[in-house]
């Protein structure tokens, strides 16, 4: 196939209007395809069917003797404690379990930090405009936290062994005023690169200019390969060695491990970390949901649980995963008009198409019924700098949907990127 | 009985022997009986086992058709929010329905109205010293709120009508630094009252000088009758009608309907209230879990059927405050050295001992073995002027634990305040 760089206006005209009429075709037929969260599928929900009913009626005991259907308990019940203390390699008195949402989780976190600041410092709010950095491209959510709070993003460029970390580091150790940095380690959305061992050594070893800047460690698909476990180095053993045992806050949820709205979610920390937070969660609420922390216990019985009921998860993902590289190879590759990336885990595909054709591309899958995430929601304040990057996300629609998606998607991309050499 | 006040300095000398040698008997004893909080009893959880198992394998969808295990959903599924508006009188729309804490959704609500103000007013915290309104006794997690968020809290009397409406209408009217007050209106929390038809009414019709002053109406008790349904008027309605239809904020809870640590709660307010709040959330969670909602939609099936279960509690808990009302006119009634209340619900009797003899009364009962609600905890601050007040929670322990502890508290009641009059 011929770059389009390569072709001349001829060529670039006959070509847009096929495409052109290629996508009105879509139009026509009126599906309504949704590429746009990173959702479980049904399929994927029904692996855990089973924990709906995994509960006795007079199954409600915890293993330190709690009643789960009582009050009491803040930070988890041993059993689920102890499961994600497993996975995440950490001891069970470094985790609070919280109700379903991490990113709750997340957003509490900021609150108090912003309110009351860290453990016992001024907060965050009273010592001038406090400043995260976002690796960019970057989960939106995160960034929706930093909005409510207005909180200035920084944008940090995203690589393939993680952020920029002479950036990150120069900020951090310079600039006293930044407070935080939003990372995801593994799998990050959406890029989906994993974090190489010498960035989450470098993260463990920053001297933030100020004493309460913290990293906020969202682990969200931890326990998320398509194919061999992919492993990270341990943050919050880092962070202890490099003595600042603090310094670090690592969320971890169950969402895409059991049901997305009605999972187990935790934060870990150092266990002074914990203690401190569990005296404001004291004031603030009267616990976490145990049944529902039960109920996951009793199914997944311990951390080899999960990851063998995760390998369940892969083996729905794997084929949707690879029509999206199958169809964005075959149809694109050679054309120099994208690339995207092929992760190994994660909910997502980062696509970069010609610089100032991500919005144009969204607005025509939309047009013909295909449903993405806005174009530039993966950077801070919703502006993509090149506006190039589109999040896939290929996880909910069912393979048959997906290709028909994929397929849109294509002529749309080829289109945009058609009109842009046309416009010159 | 002779009144202590006209015994002599032997006659209370031979008494204060007695009761310490009766309490020295308790201690050897080396019973652990609680009576600190308003905790269902294992009696009352078996009432809802049932819903440990109510779901099948395929019993997933909301009547909107949402899947309950997935992502979705900020404001709860149709049939919890029917259930909740049916109970409180108001239409769905005005509810947002939480996971397990109402305690969280208050704390929440004062944050973020510290934090970025009531709708798109000036935050609290950027106005000044923010004070609320506490009616007291009052409960002491309302208190602790205040006390996170540095709010001046201004004691007001309870009377057997709810709160010193004098007092109340005077501070909000003329202190525009008055931006909140605690309300238990139905079976307060301690004293067990009913805010009468024209305490509400005149809530309704208050007339702040801070526009952005709210009522935290905590419905804690709303469907915990002891023996007919005492209804209160509808303070959502009547703030409508008055004109200010954003004034109140209202909390119910099914904590002490099904399963205390595992149930669902909400909270209520205007369309437009909720509207504003809703859009906050998106920011903040992936919205609560609907698994357990589901669970208490298909246990209670609608409000008729959380108000028929109600009755099993009230079985249950009618003879425990039958034993603490007939224990205490039995010990202590012609003494003339405390006062109680005789709530037709909720969880808690309110005791009043002479002055300055409550810590010395629950200090006297930690020694034998019965935990109580710290003194003082009634009041903001831990400060109860008298020193008189003592919160009584029967409804955990098992009759023959109640009976036992309520031995040992009028024991120590009568010592304490025998001890008194010998000091004179």
């Amino acid at each position: 196939m011929k770059k389009y760089s390569e072709m001349n206006t001829i060529e670039l005209t006959t070509l847009r209007d096929e495409l052109l009429n290629e996508l009105s075709g879509h139009k026509e037929k009126g599906k309504k395809l949704n590429m746009t969260r990173g959702v479980p599928s049904d399929e994927q929900l029904a692996l855990c069917n089973d924990m709906l009913t995994c509960l006795a009626k007079d199954d409600y005991k915890a293993a330190n003797g709690a009643d789960c259907r009582n009050y009491g308990g803040l930070d988890g019940i041993p059993e689920i404690k102890k499961i994600f203390a497993e996975l995440l390699e950490i001891s069970p008195d470094e985790v609070i379990v919280g109700c379903n949402s991490s990113l709750a989780l997340m957003f509490d976190n900021v609150a108090v930090n912003m309110s009351h600041g860290v453990r016992d410092g001024t907060p965050w709010q009273k010592q001038g405009q406090v400043k995260f950095l976002c690796p960019s491209p970057g989960y939106d959510r995160h960034f929706a936290i930093c909005n409510y709070f207005h909180i200035e993003m920084v944008p940090i460029a995203m690589g393939q062994d993680g952020p920029d970390m002479d950036a990150v580091e120069h900020h951090v150790s310079t600039d006293p005023m930044v407070k935080g940095i939003w990372c995801v380690p593994k799998y990050s959305n959406p890029t989906g690169i994993v974090y190489s061992d010498e960035t989450v050594r470098r993260f463990a070893q920053l001297k933030p200019a100020a004493d309460d800047f913290r990293i906020y460690w969202d682990n969200a698909y931890g326990f998320h390969d398509l194919h061999a476990r992919a492993k990270i180095p341990n943050i919050i053993r880092l962070c202890e060695e490099a003595g600042r045992p603090n310094m670090v806050y690592e969320f971890a949820s169950f969402s895409k491990v059991s049901f997305a709205g009605a999972s187990v979610t935790c934060m870990a920390s150092s266990k002074s970390n914990c203690e401190y937070i569990l005296k404001r969660l004291t004031a603030q609420t009267i616990g976490p949901d145990k049944l529902t922390q039960l109920r996951h216990a009793r199914f997944f019985k311990d951390a080899q649980g999960v990851m063998s009921h995760m390998e369940k998860h892969a083996a729905i993902l794997k084929p949707k995963f690879k029509l999206v590289s199958d169809t964005l190879n075959r149809e694109l590759k050679d054309l120099g008009i994208a690339s995207w990336t092929e992760p190994a885990g994660g909910y997502f595909v980062s696509f970069d198409a010609l610089d100032g054709c991500a919005k144009k591309i969204v607005s025509l899958c939309a047009d013909a019924g295909v449903s993405l995430t806005p174009a530039g929601a993966t950077y801070p304040n919703g502006q993509d700098p090149k506006d190039s990057n589109i999040r896939i996300a290929p996880t909910f629609p069912p393979l048959n949907e997906l290709e028909e998606a994929l397929g849109i998607f294509c002529t749309a991309v080829k289109l945009a990127s058609a009109e842009k050499y046309l416009a010159g």
